[in-house]
């Protein structure tokens, strides 16, 4: 019998006094809905209708799109372009998390709305962040997929909120997070009930600083031991610069990840934000080229909409 | 003229054009509200009503009490021993963001409510933290300060709602924030309305694992050089051991804090979190006696509720 | 005309004032013989007489043996399987830099006249590492690539003896090291006339602890970027556990790395150091089959001993 | 029975059917000359013949100088001012681990000649680093404390090599280096026959930028608590900058130190190397105004060559 909850309850609780209870056995690893002791195969998370967008399986997903939602007009372009070179699924940002109280925050709804159009446009199932317990709901009716981002990996209340719809959870890790505490952050969707968690490397904060941050490449093969939970790498963000997107996209394939977060922007000059890591149109499709035999190499193809045979469920690796 | 906002916009204004223009000089540091350029005097933050809480005075001000509130005995037991003390603020967690979603949250409303007794009981200001968007107002109605945890310090649509509030603000710093974000952080509080931010040094993340994390006693004047508002100092969180705090606190101190966030517990060994990192009421008074001379070198007095002369505002540092 | 050396002494010079000047432009890299932008033809070192021992042309080169010699059997039947699974050049520490004084420090002089046994025996020039000034000449004659560990990167009177004898320089990131301060360290050596020296990245440290160290792979591509130099990776020691090499090698290899270092143990449990990262021959012939379709993706073969036609130079990636 | 060596050996070792033995306990502690376990009675190291240079007793010791000895002049007239200003030792630079070849190297044997002179004319015990195990013979005969620099810390041959002479050494701890990791540097010195060790804390490398390294000041009351060796404050590295110095160094004497290591420089501007982080002679005789309420907060008072009563050893803290 597996028992989840506090385990400073169970202290006072005389469960060795029970009839039938030889012994009690601590559950090492603090999150249980998480471990893959528990869950040995892999989860898949349908992160939207379509067969390309399943996340976990054979099939390598690419998530693509602008920092943030700008207007109608390069919203549907971008959409298309990354339909265009193999994206699955479409990202967006329509709530922006910027350190500065000044900078552009996003449309708000209006983002929403316009991911949604270029969304449904193309038949891409969309991700975009959610920042705010009071927006779940409203996030949640426009996007197939909601996402945490690094700087409220540990906001509690977000992820308990996350816990109760009925939406996959892209979960990024935090600047300075352990794995063990991503993986507790996933537990704390997931004890609301919603399991569908992916899980997602972005870089975290070393004293290097050549890069924006420096990409944990040893975090996809140690998250692939310790949970059955997809795993997605974010290049763009961990990178910071465009020219470093693409090596750490190969490594991150390399090492197994479950799927790719890209940045693309028709012209990554005049993005209202994170500009100098987005890729242009034309380097991204080069970028989907170039990913082909990297994800052979990891026993992988790449995820396509209209081909739902090669995305079934793999083995445990 | 100063000018507040988005600098994007602003590349876009003929500003040079304008009659009576000679040239216009980007305000380097991006935040202003909080840059003591352009508010050189020192702010001091009134954290209730008692002259013993005033932050960023000449007095040296202790806030003092659990990691959470547990239940009114021991919440009263430890108020009216801190106040013995010494202590002019009453600090307990109502809401605690927990690692674990197993482990304690936390009573809620009646943790608010068992606090503000101990707080009216004992004339001791209190101090406790809101970590959900929707519960600012509900926490604003019994508390005298309003924190945000480390954890939160990016969750800019909190940040944002407690400018919008009639409260000072505790804003902790990130575990891997730069002194640059954590000013930003201040900034979204300030650039609503609310100017009444302390700021709080509580360690950061590091490699070295024989404190829990690495209290930066340079943030200390770093941050005085820059801001005009007060730098509290959490040495408990930052040592995660109860042997560490006093030599913390004296180095915190001298360095030039304004005050001091002390967890204390009248049984440790049973706190229901942190209570590794938790003094005894004897330890903390100990600690409060070895603190005089501290703050007499630093050209600083202990606080207390009732000597209001003593802590009028200092001059600039 | 390029100039180097102190530009301290190059302020008092009144070149601007010399017939012919018309302007002098500081070279901003402060490392001038090992940046590219002075040499932009990526440099082949030739780590050993045997073609598959050349590091920086299209062929992956592998380096793999034992984190220290032990005995003559093992060493011997670590450079046949390791020969035999593909590698093109032995490592293995004569003098170990062991964290406490009491640990194994190494079999000295022997163990490089056993590690120069075993490569003569299977055809493979040998990396080991030197770790004093005064070692420097005997290492050299036993040795054919003089290897600096991670903890001497900065041991600045070694690194100028290396620049003064006439072997290749594997030279290891520090742990906390910048690449600037790594390719720094390379310039030390470079200056005193040894321009033979390959950069190995080995992890760094940071917060999280799941694996030893933190592989930073965007080093790989950023190095390229900023050096002619070949950059090497050591996934054994990032790793710090045998699970993960196998994936951290082909994060490294997707990345554009020259070349990897691998430990190789015939029986991890037993050896005197390093055992818990160490593979068994089996599983490194298991590692080098699984390598091959990675370094076609990134455009490599495999370097072989028998076949130089392969290892040509490849043009500036 | 306390037993040194590796402990590899004991596994083989049938210790447990001797006479007599009732059962084997490892030392946990990795470290065991180091240890407090072992030795609870701090040790004083005395730097030099004067009384004022004994480290570790009731006295605070400083010691300043210039980063590097430039010519007879400055170090003269450095030597004075400190000594007027009541340091009790003298650093000064004649090799200097320079991150660029091209950089000022220090004026080696010239430097230790005029660095000499100094300390004998006016009293001063003489401190400074030594780089490589084929100078410490040269160095022991000018300089009273042999000092490691920081990015020498695991240096192990340089290290052993300082066990055999008959100097005290002031170790630095490594940027990135543990406490665990900077006492078995210390043991490593010990381990040949070398007790007299002073450990140093000047800064750990940190993802934060806005001083150079971030003091950990944690580590001084840590070290107390594991280590009867005394421990020493460099706050001029930690800061990297001059307006940091004051505070930081309050801080380190609140927290325990048993002395500081300050740059000083009689023109900054132009220092030939660390200009930045030097005091001018007026400043650092204000600091050392500063310290004496901090040290005497701290039970301790300001050593003073001319008197040796105060300097007496003080009890375990």
């Amino acid at each position: 019998m597996g028992c989840i909850g506090d385990e400073e309850a169970l202290r006072e609780a005389a469960l060795l006094s029970l009839p039938g209870v030889e012994s009690v056995t601590p559950v090492l690893k603090p999150y249980k809905l998480a471990a893959r002791e528990f869950t040995p195969q892999p989860t898949v998370v349908k992160a939207g209708d379509t067969p390309g967008a399943a996340v976990g399986g054979v099939a390598l997903v690419v998530a693509a799109g602008p920092c943030a939602v700008e207007d109608q007009a390069m919203m549907l372009e971008t959409a298309r372009a990354v339909r265009g070179a193999g994206a699955t699924l479409l990202r967006g940002g329509a709530f922006k998390p910027r350190t500065s109280p000044y900078a552009f925050q996003g449309l708000g709804e209006v983002g929403l709305q316009l991911l949604r159009e270029a969304g449904t446009e193309t038949g891409l199932p969309v991700v975009t962040e959610v920042m705010d317990t009071r927006q779940v709901e409203l996030v949640a009716e426009y996007a197939d997929v909601l996402q945490v981002g690094a700087r409220n990996m540990s906001n509690f209340a977000l992820l308990a909120e996350l816990g109760r719809v009925d939406r996959p959870v892209l979960l990024k890790r935090g600047l300075s997070a352990t794995l063990r505490e991503l993986l507790m952050a996933a537990e704390y969707v997931m004890a609301q009930g919603n399991h569908q968690v992916i899980l997602c490397e972005r870089g975290i904060r070393t004293f290097e600083t050549s890069a924006r941050n420096t990409l944990d490449v040893s975090a996809i093969p140690i998250l692939h031991r310790e949970t059955h939970l997809p795993v997605m790498v974010d290049p763009s963000h961990a990178a910071g610069r465009s020219d470093l997107v693409a090596p750490l996209a190969w490594a991150a394939v390399a090492a197994g990840a479950d799927g790719l977060l890209v940045e693309v922007h028709p012209c990554p000059q005049q993005a209202l934000s994170d500009g100098e890591q987005s890729l242009t149109p034309g380097a991204f499709g080069e970028l989907m080229q170039s990913l082909r035999p990297f994800a052979l190499a990891a026993g992988r193809v790449l995820a396509a909409p209209e081909d739902d045979e090669r995305n079934s469920a793999r083995g445990v690796s």
